[in-house]
């Protein structure tokens, strides 16, 4: 008797935008877990805050750590490790009792989801389902009201974390943009974004979604420091009616 | 007294990916409506099918063509632009009586989807929100339970329509691909895939998440034919443990 992993997209952040199947996922598990830097609740977590029954049993996977070393060093890379590995032995402890487990994502799973990283460690072992979720992107330009591309426009997403020179290249070869984890790299993404001329349509995004959405022109938000979970879109399909 | 427009997408096609908030939007709308081809129930209205109550109010929008003119001909574009003129009259008789009408869209209304040419003509003179969906492409590689880009990846979205060249100096450039709108564009598609190194990892996916979902390596599939509505996967994070 084994037992099966959901990997489970909660949607960008409102929690009427968890899908029914996600809903449904999360309710009838017998464990619900997810990553948190220790100390806090988790984004994740926090949007299927008022769905999760009350005796939900919960895992809570805390990350090592996060911004203490950069993410190319070696005792970055050998703590992350590590730590997957140990969260793999938990799941498969549990998926080996028979037990059903819905492992939480912020937006969708496989969309740059640190989900992914047990999914494919686990899944050649054990049942295992991937349930999609809006993504952050998706609620941010939602929220805005602004279509992000149309046509034949090239949608290109692109981390923050990128040099300058590959974000510039990057930005004039297509119509429309998502920059992601933005955080520290903002002034880098804001210069990039002015070298390729889409400073001025570029829209900042902080929370979308939430009741602490932030939506505004880059143009208009002059500060450096912004959270690393922040976006921003530049929409294409610039011979709209 | 005047009504609300909601712009709602109804995800990939699994009934169960909608939202909590898609569903209570078309479930308490007035009316109902959305786009489809002469002669057909449409997409966005067929993955409702199970939601919508039996006494619903539909307002099905008929394009006036689709495949006999080439979408840059000056035939198809006036008739297009005649065509969402006529919806969005419909569309404001409506709202201007006080319904709230939901606009159903396939995956999300902002990312390619046709409702945008709606969307933007009436939101200027009515009270518009528009619900974010699950996209067809989150459905298709969740699906196929392949994470699509992870860390530093760069994933660029193409549409198939694009000339040759134009998709092989693009996937050139990124680590990661979705192309959209395969249709007869597949042996085109096919060849710029080749041409940038990409074919033997790239995957196709028709009707992802639904009963008739077909996801295979695109290697395994010579056919030159597919549905407009399938999609090319190039997944990244190519150093995964």
């Amino acid at each position: 008797m084994t037992g099966k992993l959901y990997g489970v997209g909660v949607g960008p952040g409102d929690p009427d935008l968890l899908t029914l199947k996600a809903l449904k996922a999360i309710t009838t598990a017998d464990v619900v877990a997810y990553f948190a830097k220790m100390g806090s609740k988790g984004t994740s977590r926090g949007i299927v805050d008022c769905h999760l029954p009350p005796d939900t049993v919960e895992l809570p996977l805390y990350y090592p750590m996060t911004t203490e070393h950069h993410k190319d060093s070696t005792v970055y890379k050998t703590a992350l490790r590590d730590f997957y590995a140990e969260c793999e032995d938990r799941l498969r402890a549990l998926l080996a009792e028979g037990k059903t487990v819905a492992l939480l994502s912020e937006g969708d799973p496989l969309f740059y989801g640190a989900a992914m990283h047990l999914h494919v460690r686990i899944a050649p072992h054990f049942d295992t389902e991937v349930i999609p979720g809006v993504s952050g992107m998706a609620g941010c330009w939602s929220a805005a009201q602004q279509p992000i591309c149309q046509g034949d426009d090239i949608l290109s997403i692109l981390p923050g974390t990128l040099p300058e020179d590959t974000l510039v290249e990057a930005l004039s070869k297509c119509q429309a943009a998502v920059i992601m984890k933005i955080g520290r790299n903002l002034p880098k993404v804001r210069r990039a974004l002015d070298r390729a001329g889409c400073l001025s349509r570029a829209l900042y995004a902080e929370r979308g979604t939430t009741a602490h959405q932030k939506i505004i022109p880059l143009a208009d938000r002059p500060e450096d420091d912004a959270p690393y979970f922040s976006l921003i879109l530049v929409p294409g399909w610039e011979d709209r009616p």
